[in-house]
């Protein structure tokens, strides 16, 4: 019944009206994102999506909330899944790390940014008020 | 960075203040669960979820709610993921099926049932009203 799976996580920061993003350095994934990243073996989701926010951010956030789902088959075969979060619980002080540059933008903003590939189809998840899921099917994401 | 992991999930169904329990027959985890079982390889999370319940219950149900995730490591050192939803948007006739009998419990009596291995530290994140996350660790449910 085991399959091989990929765990990762995102997360949503929100200030008033505006949200917490990243400019990914990476060149092979290059581009906007909400901040996360791999969850670790024995990790639990949440502790894995806050030790992620502080390690790209600075910011220790709380109380993150599972907005959604996130999946597809990655090149190696493997389903990958992305849990993604939202919160405005946060303290401490911004601070960008080696994986890009984190700033505010204001909400409304977000949809026309240089965004990485896959962001955009998970925008609906992070601002709707129901969990969704978004599935990759024949190259294309389909919001259930 | 991918991992052993097995998806599976589990739904309350709920029809004013009661909520449809099934009675397993399974001799390896008896005892009182909410309908659920295996997510199919390709298959959307949500996805396996309608199917699962119309299976053991021949109710259709619509928009699960994504309430929350349990996580424990199976005897086979595999990430056993559960997708925890509710719903109380069905149609159908109640049937059951040979995984064990399907009956309508009130709300507030499913806590006292002879409910299966692992159920009881579920039932906050079914009644709550913010998705959590469940993870056993040493043997000892965490709720976080």
């Amino acid at each position: 019944m085991a399959e091989r799976a990929v765990f990762t996580n995102m997360c949503m920061v929100e200030r008033g009206d505006e949200v917490l993003v990243q400019r990914r350095s990476d060149r092979n994934w290059p581009g906007i994102v909400f901040p996360g990243g791999h969850a670790e073996e024995g990790e639990a989701f949440v502790e894995s999506v806050i030790r992620e926010v502080r390690e790209e951010t600075g910011l220790l956030i709380e109380r993150p909330e599972l907005c959604g789902v996130k999946q597809f088959v990655d090149h190696e075969g493997s389903r990958y899944v992305v849990f993604l979060y939202r919160t405005d619980r946060f303290s401490g002080e911004l601070r960008s790390s080696d994986e890009g540059e984190v700033f505010w933008v204001k909400r409304d903003e977000v949809a026309s940014l240089p965004l990485a590939s896959g962001v955009a189809p998970m925008l609906p998840i992070f601002f709707g008020d129901f969990p969704r899921e978004l599935i990759w099917r024949d190259g294309e994401p389909t919001l259930i």
